[in-house]
């Protein structure tokens, strides 16, 4: 089976040509749905790709309201809780005197990373958060990208910091996430973090944003995860590998802000989903994936999971965000998610859009990461 | 869906009586297959139980060998390996003069952990690794555990600790396993160790042994592993957990011996299986064990997984060892695994048997460790 999955696999590679942007996907119910784009990189483990770009998409006609999957407003849902950050920080500061404080370190100068946190920047500004910066050049050495991170390791207004990634190709990443000080690895990527989330009975000092998001996500639009059927796209340290930690068995979350307490109830328990996970070398992704009641998926490519990809009924959080060129955008491009939504909304019951997904949702983690950092730091509950 | 199990659940285990052991479980191929066992402990997670003691096992006719299972014999490649490690010792002692040195630590007088020291006492002394014991009452403190450990910590030709468990109730199991050095980590059960398992890209310096243990079964009895479907059945952090991340992506493992560097080369490599795991609160469990080509069981309940449960030609490693009364066995009891040996074995491609199967191969992991971590100690390779 695997056998005729990687032929059908490698003849796809080879038939396809290079990627180019759909502008407006959209399905007509009388036409037959595209076929599933197969999953390259047989070799070079979770490199995924699709070659569904090269067909036309079909046209679509109007469908009734009835038919469609509710969409998962992250951006509210994020809004609603960076509200409820900056209240806690306000009374953080009108008893102790004291705000929490995120730094990043940037270096080089790529454009999406510029972005990205410059965005974080405004969130942390208007949530009252101290937000401090490196910049560092692309021709840096790893000696003075420590030396700013052993700065902020060392600064006691600091309680998160942030290597904004990816790195130049001649710095080693590992090494330099490796020095970012345990209490302050607001990303939760430390090892240690990680295995205390795996692990039943320990608790992880942070849990990394994006999957934190997802839960997130899922909780506040009621959806019931307990022995649900969850399948994750992707096992990525940053995505993949944590959200299906998460939805297995989700830990209890120290210290939850005053403001959430409702809903942090529902979150401190366990989820206890069946989780599988599927990846590029995953013989029937397919045929998988649409077992699932909950699918998350976070590889990176656009339209990979197509409607008939999913059980009708099942709940669809897109991680995926992927830029691709588009003249009529303002920037010149614009995001993508993983999931092909026009056919999906179809097909679901509930899907997170993309951008105003997961996207949101994940800097508002950040924050509830970098406040819960600083109370613990200043033991203010 | 999942209510529907729930309450089958209940009800199950309302009109369950009393565990006893079946002497002899077999099938008759013109009965009906029994059903399979309902899992309790709906509020306590993964305490699995089972109730298919209750039912007289049907009898069973004459069936041929070629229906049945290849059997992976354990005992015989866990030999191999120790003699192999055994070989390594010597060239050790006779190229630096010292050898692997193996402490365990033993509080209280369980019968069954008494039993399992002296197996290791015993394989060690067949190996030539040195072997240490600190036997502490029942009724110690903490602080007389942590001064055992210290003491072990401290010990040069100490390569390996282990604490046996269980501890006794008033023990802080978190806690003590905590204070066991990472370079002498031979159980792999520290979370710095488990996260470095989990995350791509890194490494742990030890791999929990029974996993370790069922990958190599399954590379050693020439099942190919990539891109299969399995399924793990149990998540505890020192089997189901660390079973799941070594069949999805195993790390490399540092310093194989040199006589195993052959099987070591198959063993190197990434297997980039399609792992769910399937616990207590899982809805369909037999549905989706029914799906896998390798099925890992560690529930520890006698007669869980019955031949319904799995995919003709399926591969079917069962860890589960629980000792059910026997009062016609020499010791009062007898070992029984999570699989219905003599319905899988009518099913399945290969299957390991219960003793004899992953047993004796999680004390040759447990040298193999403790060998590979004098290596790295000595820098002897």
């Amino acid at each position: 089976m695997a056998t005729v999955w990687h032929q059908w696999l490698r003849k796809s590679i080879q038939s396809s040509s290079t990627l180019r942007a759909v502008h407006t996907l959209k399905v007509d119910p009388s036409q037959p749905m595209l076929k599933s784009p197969p999953l390259i990189s047989l070799d070079l483990p979770d490199v995924w790709t699709s070659n569904v770009m090269d067909f036309d998409p079909p046209s679509i006609g109007e469908c009734s309201n009835e038919r469609r999957a509710r969409v998962i407003d992250g951006k509210l849902m994020a809004e609603k809780i960076r509200a409820g950050i900056a209240g806690e920080v306000i009374r953080m500061k009108e008893s102790i005197g004291k705000v929490p404080g995120l730094a990043v370190i940037l270096v080089g100068h790529r454009r999406d990373s510029q972005t990205y946190v410059r965005n974080k920047r405004k969130a942390c500004e208007e949530a009252g958060i101290k937000f401090a910066m490196a910049i560092l050049p692309d021709s840096c050495t790893k000696d003075e990208v420590c030396e700013a991170l052993s700065s902020f390791n060392g600064n006691p207004s600091v309680h998160g910091i942030l290597v904004q990634l990816p790195l130049p190709d001649h710095l080693d990443e590992e090494k330099i996430l490796n020095l970012v000080s345990l209490e302050k690895d607001v990303d939760g990527f430390h090892p240690l973090n990680m295995g205390n989330l795996a692990m039943r009975g320990r608790e992880p000092l942070f849990i990394p944003c994006t999957p934190k998001g997802c839960i997130e996500l899922l909780v506040r639009s009621g959806v019931d995860i307990m022995s649900k059927k969850a399948v994750v796209i992707g096992r990525s340290n940053i995505v993949g590998l944590p959200a299906s930690l998460l939805l297995q068995a989700r830990p209890n979350i120290p210290s939850p802000p005053a403001s959430f307490r409702i809903h942090w109830k529902k979150f401190v328990q366990r989820h206890h989903a069946t989780v599988s996970t599927v990846h590029a070398l995953t013989s029937n992704p397919e045929q998988i994936t649409r077992e699932a009641d909950i699918v998350v998926t976070a590889a990176g490519v656009p339209n990979l999971v197509r409607g008939t990809w999913l059980k009708p009924g099942a709940v669809v959080i897109d991680v995926g965000t992927c830029p691709v060129e588009d003249p009529s955008s303002e920037h010149g491009y614009r995001l993508m998610g993983d999931v092909c939504y026009e056919e999906a909304v179809m097909v679901a019951s509930a899907i997170t859009p993309v951008p105003g997904g997961v996207g949101p949702m994940t800097i508002a983690m950040l924050l509830v990461n970098t406040l819960n950092s600083a109370k613990r730091a200043f033991n203010f509950h």
